[in-house]
């Protein structure tokens, strides 16, 4: 991994993260939350896995490949949920993951 | 802290964080999740903190009070709102964190 | 997974967070710390990992399989490194650690 | 906390972060690691209590207060470690460290 794609993978997984929390955020103060359980529960699930890895590469960890493959699947899953919902915080958060799950298998 | 209060504590945390997550997962599955919103925010929170409290006791971080001081606030509100939820997960979850809330202001 | 299965390895994770970080504790302690800094460095990615798969199975993540072949590749480093060393904590986390990849395998 | 407030924290505690895990990573490389020990443990201190408050507060927790008093301690006690070692990455991590420190009591 180059130094730039290493800074543009740590920039995009904030961003991810970022996106992540601010729509878990957002969904627990929704009306209709009923339907948005699978988008809190993934939400989070995304955001950790995200924390982590940033912290990861940060360290010099040996194991970015290992650990970027899970989290592409973690994002992308986050990420399909999201893009059902019409709520901005959803669209852009559907955005970010997908993004995010892009840059990761990149490294995977 | 004694080895045998840092044990106690250990444990205390653990089941702390368990009942949190378990707790948060039975919120996001029930019918009346609107009225459980607070419930699932402050159960990440507790979860959270809680494995991380362990973590850090467990590698002899020298901040174990100020950690335990946080920690301790953060188990009591969560308790406080898992008390007045009548579903077992939450009467659980509210025992565990009071529970847990006791502990660890003794090492605070 | 049996609720038998996820009880093991919830079980298994724990004692191997507080091994490795108890390894990595009384590593940055040894007189020869030059030759542990693999440890050190191990110990951490195991003890963080191993306390994330706990968090994530005790909330019901749907990612256990993804999660648990990743933290099986970084046991079996870890308990492979600690292997090498003569100190107790080192022989003591090995042990953990190729126990907990096996159980991670189970599940992955 | 106003929105600028709150993005100026996030900002400066992700630099901390990657501050304190680069100086991590750099410290368990160094030929003098004995006399890095010290600094090794709270680096790791100080990069997890950062990026647990980048979680929290991007979360919106309602403990931002508690949260950033020990973290604003934790950054203290590792840039005072760091400001005694000459390496390159420790004063980097000693001005990243005292910077996050001033950030947080602002909060606390």
């Amino acid at each position: 991994m180059s130094h730039e794609q290493h800074q543009q993978l740590l920039n995009v997984l904030h961003e991810c993260m970022e996106a992540c929390n601010h729509c878990y955020n957002a969904c627990l103060q929704e009306d209709d939350i009923k339907m948005m359980a699978d988008c809190i529960r993934l939400d989070r699930e995304c955001a950790d896995i995200c924390g982590y890895l940033e912290q990861a590469i940060s360290r010099g960890t040996p194991f970015v490949p290992e650990l970027a493959s899970v989290c592409a699947k973690i994002c992308e899953a986050c990420g399909n949920e999201c893009k059902k919902h019409d709520h901005d915080h959803c669209q852009a958060c559907a955005e970010a993951c997908l993004k995010c799950a892009e840059e990761c298998k990149k490294v995977a």
